[in-house]
């Protein structure tokens, strides 16, 4: 049933380490771009983001292969998923224009054509891999540029709709999951340290997005007179010193709560396992729990991998598409359940 | 190590039927008797109350036989386990006279000498068998009375300390279990029709005792004017009529929020086969959900006899004397957990 969601594809490619893949859950980077030939999204006429949307589709059938999805045929479940499936922006699904979607084959690389931008170039995968996933989104970015022009200055670099873009047109970031830290309270000074150097952090699902399962996103403020490799590099260390800290504070709960800890993540466990009705945030939390005893070694029995992917298939529309049909917000919870006993083994009886 | 707590025989025997023993927990009867030959209590003076114990004690071995717990022998652990087995009451733990305590050959009818009354005949046993019972414990009184002369007036009936034991000196009550009344929150107005008739409600360790784990005590308030028998009928009658609207709450929760109940029924059970620690307040309120869940045939593998044990060894003093440790609260809450994820054979990883 899972291929119901098509461009469903948890990532599952590791990271650094194995650690690094339980603290770092995924690294994104996306490139702004337009193209030179065409007025900007605000003063572009239908007619003409239509001819845009069939150009830019032309060049990316044959420079980066893959499945292409045009958005006035999916229904609003599907949709809805696209963007819990973190492959699309909200932005993007209140366009009133002609808007098509592009997935490469390994599902790692979406193009948004006909967003805020004329191009949203974007990659995503698990771990700490944003040296990787740039490389591969600069490469798809370049083929593309050989057959479009990109609107370009001189002096500013790259142009875009909103003057936060422009320069590189470069955001990438990282999701961070931070229970260590959020146990011991020190999760707000760390993050504060981040904000004075010019990084955004935001929820699990990006810009005005809440804060929940101690998961947090960390992405670059400044597009402008930075190059992108140092860009990434900054992030990476960021990165870096975060797991650190983070790498501390477990130490530290070992050490003063290990009790407390060890209750918390197989209660977590147990209660997944059993739960007859689930809402999306509790689910999230137990996740959480649940990510930091295996990343801890104290979960054996469960992979990451499952992990993430309950946490991409429990989401509202996903969960629906997954049982092929439309479902109220009680139903969901209790089909949610359901489906999260299944993948964890969990209490039939 | 259980039989460290040699008094702790968890009420195995049956009620009318399964259903009551799920609703109706255990029964008890106790007789407040004093000796004519001897001052009340309030006026004993210790050498006389010494003279007391030894003649109920020869008495008593003699009439009903069991074993004698001199009560200034035991460690303040031993006297807090006593009374969490309900074999004891608070005020015989703070008089300041002799004091001793008979428990017959099943552990079933316990006898305290020098409480607020010479002598206390108690009979306790699970489910609703008040009838039984206090057929044992009116055959242990007559027996004692053979060889002690009862304080007897031919007005008010058998004399008492306090007036409101005076007459029958019988207090008889059930303990009740009425999570779907809880749930349906009708449980007030079936309380209150109880009070109306002269009942008294309590919590799990009576007069002043706090409302946990919808657990209720009904007792009779009036010792006076009514025949023992009538009495025992009229709480028998009760009760009947409270498992019959708890029977019908229960029916309205199937129909009406039937995941709901079952949600909260296996999360309970999971809860308490992982939790690393566990405060008593929360083992009641999960073994509560338990016995719901075993009353409703929802739990097939667990049995009221095991949830009996572990409701009487988990509390704070008989923890202690389980694992023969003086433990710390934390510890305690510890090894609470770690002791009721033995009994329901729980995840150990």
């Amino acid at each position: 049933m899972l291929n119901n969601i098509r461009w469903l594809v948890p990532a599952k490619q590791g990271g650094d380490s194995s650690e690094d893949r339980e603290i770092v859950v995924s690294s994104r980077v996306r490139l702004a771009r337009n193209l030179s030939d065409f007025p900007f999204e605000i003063k572009l006429k239908v007619k003409d983001s239509e001819r845009l949307l069939q150009l830019s589709r032309s060049v990316i059938e044959r420079d980066c292969p893959g499945q292409y999805i045009d958005m006035k045929e999916l229904t609003s479940l599907e949709r809805e998923s696209l963007l819990e499936c973190h492959l699309i922006s909200p932005a993007f699904l209140k366009m009133n224009k002609p808007t098509g979607l592009y997935l490469n084959e390994h599902g790692n690389i979406s193009i948004m054509i006909n967003e805020e931008d004329h191009l949203r170039i974007q990659g995503l995968t698990g771990g700490l891999n944003l040296t990787d996933i740039s490389a591969q989104v600069f490469e798809c970015e370049e083929e593309i540029g050989r057959d479009l022009e990109y609107a370009f200055d001189e002096a500013y670099g790259f142009l875009t709709s909103c003057p936060t873009n422009l320069g590189t047109g470069l955001r990438a970031s990282v999701l961070l999951h931070l229970p260590g830290l959020v146990f011991t309270n020190e999760v707000e000074k760390v993050l504060r340290g981040a904000l004075q150097i010019g990084m955004a952090v935001r929820g699990l699902y990006g810009e005005g997005s809440e804060i929940k399962g101690s998961l947090f996103q960390i992405s670059n403020q400044h597009t402008l007179g930075l190059k992108e490799e140092e860009l990434i590099q900054t992030i990476i260390k960021l990165t870096h010193m975060i797991v650190d800290v983070e790498m501390k504070a477990r130490d530290a709960i070992f050490t003063k709560a290990k009790h407390e800890f060890e209750d918390k993540i197989f209660r977590s466990l147990a209660v997944l396992r059993s739960a007859r009705v689930m809402s999306t945030d509790e689910t999230l939390n137990l996740l959480s729990a649940l990510r930091f005893g295996i990343g801890t070694g104290t979960i054996k029995d469960v992979s990451l991998d499952v992990v993430n992917e309950i946490m991409l298939v429990a989401r509202p529309a996903n969960i629906q598409l997954y049982f092929s049909q439309i479902l109220e917000e009680h139903e969901r919870d209790i089909r949610r359940a359901e489906y999260i006993r299944k993948k964890l083994g969990g209490n039939e009886k």
